[in-house]
């Protein structure tokens, strides 16, 4: 059981275990900064927690964040080691055992949200054993869940949506709540993936946890709160996705949105990496996303979209902007790109 | 890993491993004959694979089959006792350790559909072992299942959905196949869950997997066969279920029905145990059950509605039957009760 499960096993969500922070930024030996969006993500995201980065030598990759060993980290207060880079296979190769045992020895825990998990590294488990620190995996799958009781909670709640998966359900929820925040509401980003528990620094991974629990766990994630609160809450998949749509559709009912976004990304034709299958238009995720969504919270509306336009001119991204928002009738924004539309796709979120 | 996930682990879902039988029904000490619905089951669905029944003394109920001891089981050809009987907490008490041990120096597997652990229970995975017998829990797991394609397959499928659960979408579906097949027809009954994995002998526990393999997991149940062959599949939850549906919709996706059997029980007025939410009608389950299943097969539609008419006198039911088939302009029958209108209902699931 991960840290993140442990407070579920604890039982009340207000009262969900943090991650152990500041975090130095791991880095290991990536050339490629497309492999090291987790650790661009918590700079971005979460840069108040950061203390700095560290990095094998052979790494060209950096955040710009300052470099420093496990124990310079250490001594200004970092408690965890994050792994902020991927590979393709989602393990952890030989070449990072020294550097993670490293941290450990300097007193930091290690958190790493990869496929293979960190016990599993050889030496590692014996090393964190034996120095008293934690190895924390964030896609442990959480246990002893309740199921859904599908009764209403109090505060409000906003439900990042997709055309598809990976397009910015994520930074979407995340730069919403900044915005809400900013204006001074009481708004609070819920996390649902590896990433997003990381910066948020608690949270639930959706992806790990058994089918018949997931709309609890969309449930504990967003408890009771002040009317005037606002939870912003981090989308999983699509309703239109073949593989991912149950996962869609029980975070919709568990999570209860008083207000949905849809995140789109202009320049896709299909689901990713399911060729067969068009995406959907935005107003079909509206539509369907209202049916579905209705049962757990009558008054569910859509808000706006997100759309994602990196790789855009900033006229063509305006240009889209512009007939998105006119074809649905709702307010439409990069998030990313910020600006006035945005402020109105806020607006609407209020 | 349990017997029905190692199946998947060695992947080839036309190969799925098939639990050791034939059965000794297990009955322990139960008095209630309502706690002993799987031995029921068993002795009617798949009593061709059922030796005879074993009970502690203090046991009331019974199946009518022989009462055998587990070695006179064995010597007849029994290869597994099935605990046959629940309680409530779904636990494994003290009592029946004694019998279970009994069964294991028999030289019988032991095969659970529990919450609680067969390897949970005190000596009992240590007798196991030094016994060279296996612990089969169905309720365990599987590991390595992939994501769901999409992808189209060959033969024919029939799921059965429902306005709830517990309302005989297990039932529907072994007696739609067993009428299929009394007609000649090439069907397989494929199971969900652990009483339908106990008759089938084989099946995806789906309320065990981790949800983003849940639509990957239907796939591997019900291959590509041949063009006239049907598989009828266990369904699972309801679209309209506060806790469940995301395991319906991954389920629908997954299995991409050609044909569904809405089952419905009359009497009730709101989902079990949620009473804030009342029954959808049959017709929005139709709708909805068409609109969503369309993603992964558009030729989707509904066959008709099975209704559980347990407790009605044979006129009321025959009344219900009658109304029902024509209020949603399909054919309606009970499947327990079968008939003119099941045979009308098996027409069209053809």
């Amino acid at each position: 059981m991960n840290e993140v499960s442990a407070k579920f096993a604890q039982a009340p969500a207000e009262s969900l275990t943090m991650l152990p922070s500041p975090y130095l930024l791991f880095l290991g030996d990536t050339v490629d900064a497309g492999f090291a969006k987790t650790a661009f993500g918590l700079r971005d995201w979460a840069g108040e927690r950061c203390v700095g980065e560290f990095a094998l030598p052979q790494a060209s990759v950096t955040t710009g964040l300052k470099r420093l060993t496990p124990q310079q980290a250490a001594s200004i207060g970092a408690r965890s080691l994050v792994i902020g880079v991927a590979n393709a296979g989602g393990f952890i190769p030989p070449s990072w055992i020294t550097a993670l045992t490293r941290a450990l020895e300097a007193g930091l825990d290690i958190i790493s949200g990869m496929h293979m998990r960190l016990t599993e590294v050889p030496g590692l488990a014996a090393a964190a054993s034996r120095l008293g620190r934690r190895l924390i995996d964030l896609r442990v799958a959480p246990t002893d869940l309740p199921t859904a009781s599908g009764l209403k909670r109090s505060g409000k709640r906003i439900l990042t949506v997709g055309t598809d998966c990976a397009l910015g359900k994520k930074y979407t929820a995340l730069a919403i709540a900044r915005g809400l925040i900013d204006r001074g509401i009481d708004a609070t980003f819920r996390a649902t993936g590896q990433t997003g528990i990381m910066i948020a620094g608690t949270g639930v991974p959706l992806d790990a946890v058994v089918i018949d629990f997931a709309a609890g766990a969309a449930e504990l994630l967003s408890p009771d709160a002040a009317p005037d609160h606002i939870d912003v809450i981090e989308g999983q998949g699509s309703l239109f996705h073949p593989s991912y749509a149950g996962v869609t559709l029980a975070l919709l009912h568990g999570s209860q949105p008083d207000i949905f976004v849809v995140c789109h990304n202009p320049n896709r034709r299909h689901i990713l990496g399911h060729e067969e299958f068009s995406l959907p238009t935005i107003q079909a995720v509206i539509d369907q996303t209202v049916t579905l969504g209705r049962l757990t919270n009558p008054a569910i509306r859509c808000a706006g979209v997100s759309l994602n336009t990196a790789g855009m001119s900033a006229q063509a991204a305006a240009a889209t902007i512009r007939d998105t928002g006119n074809a649905v009738d709702l307010p439409a924004a990069d998030p990313m790109r910020g600006g006035d539309t945005f402020e109105r796709l806020l607006d609407a979120c209020m």
